[in-house]
């Protein structure tokens, strides 16, 4: 008969997440992580990106068995044959991926047990710029929508807490608000 | 018997490339799109979004189909058990994608006929920001790194500036290097 513990809450083992946060405490140099993607083109607008392994805590992590593959496309207003998702909604679905496992898991420690997190985004983008049509409108989003419905064994202000709380918390929400320095090298022949 | 054509390069349709830019150049009303994910959360880190309709030149975008299933997940470091990469490795595949889908673009426009394009990107964190450690470090990547491998039948020089130009009109470079105004509405109950 298994014990029945409250460790687990909302599928987040909550004591090896407190132990990791004080671990990282008590050691700030294993908190450097490195994340990486590779990506191939194919045809057309058809890439392809492996994403496997990456650096943390102080060293390779190598617990993962089988990379990701991950198919981009575009539409065929945009000149491709839907072999994915563009790109620009991968954004999107790295920005509501984010937030929704940061609410996840901050609700995990304020022992909040989620029945539901859903969310819409829209991105609004003037293509105009990205086309090279006029300098005018800038290549991106010119702003995202996030719209969360969130369900628990909380108060409605306490959710609103979480999902306040995860924003803050967000890694891809701060990269997409405030953006990254990026480099960009290449190599041609 | 096929005619043989130079229409379509890299695997672009450029008639209709030019085509496109011709219209949306005569009418800039067409150059609005809204595009969208919505996403669900199933367990712990494990949350899928699903990206299908969007807004295009002038109207409801139907031409998809099926809609894309995009599964994302944290590996055990960050709690999770991989059902899918992280948000921030779909990020950096966002990042690559676009980039790469303009350098095809851009090529195709200046006759430029590719053989390979490859990437690898690097995004450096420290998570004592993400994980509230620590106010310190921001959440979000502190860097990215691309660097690219291109090869085609035009000199260094000219795929480089192929890859320049296409870096000066990528939406997602755009965006992650500038940054988006986000709102976030949550409905709790």
């Amino acid at each position: 008969m298994p014990v029945i513990t409250d460790t687990f809450r909302n599928g987040v083992d909550t004591e090896k997440m407190f132990a990791t946060l004080d671990l990282i405490k008590a050691q700030p140099e294993l908190a450097k992580f490195q994340f990486r993607a590779t990506n191939r083109w194919i045809d057309g607008a058809h890439n392809r990106s492996t994403i496997k392994d990456f650096y943390a805590a102080g060293g390779e992590d190598t617990t993962r068995s089988e990379a990701f593959a991950i198919d981009a496309g575009e539409p065929a207003i945009l000149l491709g044959s839907d072999t994915g998702a563009n790109p620009a909604e991968y954004l999107l679905h790295a920005l509501a991926a984010c937030l929704t496992t940061s609410i996840v898991y901050v609700a995990a420690a304020r022992k909040v047990q989620l029945t539901s997190v859903e969310s819409t985004l829209t991105g609004d983008m003037d293509v105009r710029g990205a086309l090279g049509v006029d300098d005018e409108p800038r290549n991106g989003f010119e702003r995202i929508g996030v719209a969360f419905h969130v369900t628990g064994d909380a108060p409605q202000e306490k959710l609103r807490e979480i999902v306040e709380r995860a924003r803050m918390r967000s890694a891809v929400y701060d990269i997409v608000t405030n953006g990254v320095p990026v480099t960009v090298e290449v190599t041609a022949d």
